[in-house]
């Protein structure tokens, strides 16, 4: 395949402005301070540590920043060849002058030094999103946000909804629930009540879309009738799970009901309502922050039939854990009109599996039905090597499987570029 | 990798005529009238719908074939990425002088009338066979066809036994057995020996395989004796299932008893037992006609093991929905004689997976034991385009695998893709 | 991609002696003496068996050499496209002087000969090594190997437990261990204790890794307490399995038991304990010798949780046999310090899965954490042509991904390949 062709794609996408359609930004800060803002990020930490650094210096109370990034810089000799790595030393390279090809503890102060100047000018946070191409940027808000403080045209919320579903018998969990509804959530009806009090909140701050993550276990359904439920509420919504990672059946039912009042909810105020399929926590309760998490292949969107047939008018952008589980995605898109594919995400987030995933993506579901990316970022400098990666990844499959095997356009493929890249998430989320 | 090069095998690789050992092909009227049989095929109704198109639209009762093709080609601005809406140009541009690159609302009337006129033409069933190189087509005839009034040279009987298998209970399927075969099939032996009936009607008519499609959770198991079943006859033949989609242990037991005593015919007849593995029914109910059906990608071929080992005689032509089963498809076609590959399935059926697959099995498989492709189709206008995918993807493996990897001659990789395409399908259906 | 830059690649990381960290060499018989050593090879036998040749005439009692030779010959007509036959092909060409392309009727006897005078030859074992640039070879000894009467420099042993875990219910294997430490295992401390004595004596002769092969259903656990399992003791440890296949509750405590003492022992004396997760014995069992056991994909290293958190000081290097787990394999390497990849195993170890899981581990794992390959050899003379399939594949990734795609000098590129290919075997085993 022509590298030249792909360069020239890459080149004309790279042009395209874009809404970035999920990003875990805190909008009351959302560029770095410093590098260790950025090398702060789980992907380092737990790569660092992965590698044979002890949890304890990387996570030591107190540490300052410039001394955590010198001791993660030790680690990054054995991290090179990591895609994670490749977006820091690009990032470094686009924001900060850094003009090495490794950070190494040789050069990393320098570059701490001169990211921190840069990182210091009042508009950074401007620069930064016009330098990286990015217009709006959806967040990931928990339900008791207030959703002020902040640019409401730059920063879309998303309400996201895991603490509601899984960890609603959590006592803390009530409590931010009554307080930011004035609802206390004594009975599935109440519940439902304040689940609509928070779309409401939600939907006058210009909400764009639902979220949620989902253990490979889940599988919602149509849950019984609030009577029955308000029968065992509390072993449905109040007990704490007694045996750690095992969740009884009654908790299961309590789960499901919120799960599915949420997306009536959806259904209601016309909400995309993002699936986020196939996380197991804490499998490494000893790792770093953010770096506990793993996954178990062995699940189906069958698990979610039922949920696909109750909601024909809610859209379901669904994201996968695991690589195996973009066939059932292309083909669950192919077929229900309310599910779309979104993006590429954390484990599956590496160009070996991007590429392999766009090619049957783009070979088999509707051209209208597919996100391409978002960069899932908890500071604004990552979207850039971010949807640079993925850019060339689409870049790439655009020249071989439409240019070079269809005889496509150059013209054409772009335009399938750009509706993917951005045009998908404008019609989608209606933004 | 030299698109040459490519080029060069696919160009010989299409001068060969082919038997297409799978098709859905009525014998009674195989080719199009208009292009609304083209359009009709669910690939594209389906795809429609799930970019948007209501099922009222596509499936209006009385809807004039024009009409039709009309508003399915308004859907075509969304799908023109699709491998599937590739074949649709590709065949309209091979036989109905078509020489835009996409079906739009500006140009589809012209096209539509031009086919109908090239359709009507007597001799079209002739003609589209030739321009695709076609030589004969293996039906799926409904356990009572009477495989009477068509070319029993052209088109190859082939027994689909999903209905005894697997609707068994339903009043309507035990009628069409007892009309077929003159046996009220009233007790295990009595089915046994209805089933007998039929096969002996399809040999007569020289059936070359017996196919049944599977869902991801049938296990067949040597059956328990006729006796016992005998016993609950009534449960596990003749009622009705009482929870949809849940199957009872002893309707379970029915439907193992039939299919395994259908495979005990295919060694009695010696004949090739295709097993089309993995397919979830009515997923999407309210989908248009044979666009509700998908998958669960957790399966395995570990669940056909006591059929393998029970059967050494028969040979199994597996084809599998999901691509993460093919490489269990590879290793069990590697180690067990009986079993052999068969070409590339429903929602496996693009370029990104077909690839990936058949890197596979060439690599690994005996080059005798692999049946590259059958075209799936309805109609006879398919096999042009949708063989053509597949050699486009063989040629690009052999020339990468075969020509440049292992410095195999371009004469060499031929005869080892002549014997994918067509000897294999010879040599194990004994065409 | 530039077929240059890969060969220059090649070319480089050809020169590179190895350290073999997985074989099944026997150190007394290391090197074949004819053909039929090396033809008898399970991967030949099953394929022409699979092929089509009769298991009669390829295991027939009393066969020679080089009548079985010839036998097996006949089969590989059908199988020259399988990677396979390409080792064969490419050993005969690099040790024997053949010259033709491929192995036929015609020409074998001439190679047999030929062969034979050459492994004839006296320091054959020492030639053989020396060309393939192999300079220490991991084994795979039974539990009560003496290790003694060969060269402990050269042949590192390596304590294979699957008997331990998996057969301790045979009587056979308790003899064996009973013999090989003076212990008689009539409790659950009298196997902790023959089996401290096992690791005594391996770590007296130098062993530098434990080893275990394990069904996809195996989930260790942290056993009951000693006593516990003493009350069961016959169910847990002696009574044979009634139901073929089938393991009991207390069979399976009795087997986590067995395994998680292993592991103890590993951490006391720092040994990696190789984990080789997901082959089922026996499910073809009228194959060849070494031909009957295949997979069930369906499997997930969140079965392996508990111990990857149980034993941090344990370096657990995993091998899986379904490519499709490999995914998994590359997010436990990146979020667990303890796992690392091994390799490509078995049905794993064929070009189209070793760079699909290459570029995913190239991409996101630790460098220092990813043991690129072993032979997993019987005979000497394949470590020559599997490494170099593997070489082949790693320098394909390593132009494509990093020459190429992050624009790495040619000279880091081979770096990483270095220290995939030996490095981290001796940072890992400490060899």
């Amino acid at each position: 395949m022509s590298e030249q062709l792909v360069q020239r794609l890459l080149n004309e996408l790279t042009k395209l402005a874009l809404v970035d359609p999920h990003t875990h930004i805190n909008p009351h800060a959302p560029a770095s301070k410093t590098l260790a803002d950025i090398m702060g990020y789980h992907y380092y930490t737990e790569l660092a540590h992965s590698a044979g650094m002890p949890k304890s210096q990387i996570e030591e109370p107190g540490l300052d920043p410039k001394t955590k990034v010198g001791r993660l810089v030790e680690s990054l000799v054995h991290l090179d060849n990591t895609v994670q790595v490749g977006w820091l030393v690009e990032l470094c390279r686009k924001f900060f002058g850094f003009s090495d090809d490794r950070i190494t503890p040789a050069n990393w102060e320098a570059l701490y030094d001169r990211a921190a100047a840069k990182m210091a000018e009042p508009d950074w946070e401007d620069q930064c999103l016009k330098q990286s191409g990015i217009e709006r940027v959806f967040l990931t808000n928990d339900f008791d946000d207030p959703l002020t403080g902040f640019d409401l045209k730059r920063y879309i919320p998303c309400l996201r909804t895991d603490d509601l579903v899984f960890h609603f018998s959590n006592p803390t969990v009530r409590q931010r629930l009554a307080k930011a509804t004035g609802i206390e959530a004594t009975s599935p009806d109440k519940i439902r009540q304040a689940i609509g009090k928070l779309f409401e909140h939600f939907v006058r701050h210009g909400v764009k879309a639902c979220a949620i993550s989902l253990p490979p276990s889940f599988s919602p359904r149509r849950p019984a009738k609030s009577e029955d439920l308000a029968q065992h509420f509390n072993a449905a919504f109040i007990d704490a799970d007694t045996v750690p990672g095992e969740i009884s059946s009654h908790r299961r039912l309590g789960q499901e009901f919120v799960f599915w009042t949420i997306a009536e909810f959806c259904a209601e105020y016309k909400l995309p309502f993002d699936l986020m399929i196939g996380v197991n926590r804490r499998v490494y309760p000893n790792g770093v922050f953010q770096g506990q998490d793993l996954f178990d292949q062995r699940v189906s969107l069958i698990q979610y039939k039922d949920l696909f047939n109750a909601f024909p008018q809610v859209t379901f952008p669904v994201s996968v854990l695991a690589q195996v589980s973009n066939q059932e995605l292309v083909s669950y898109s192919w077929i229900f009109p309310n599910v779309v594919t979104n993006a590429h995400w954390w484990y599956s987030n590496i160009p070996a599996f991007i590429e392999l995933d766009t090619r049957a993506r783009l070979q088999a579901v509707p051209r209208n039905k597919q996100i391409g990316y978002y960069s899932d970022m908890y500071k604004l400098e990552f979207a850039w090597p971010k949807f640079n990666m993925y850019r060339e990844c689409l870049s790439r499959v655009l020249a071989q499987d439409f240019v070079i095997a269809r005889k496509w356009s150059e013209d054409e493929a772009l335009l399938l570029g750009r509706q993917i890249l951005r045009g998908n998430v404008e019609s989608i989320f209606k933004v």
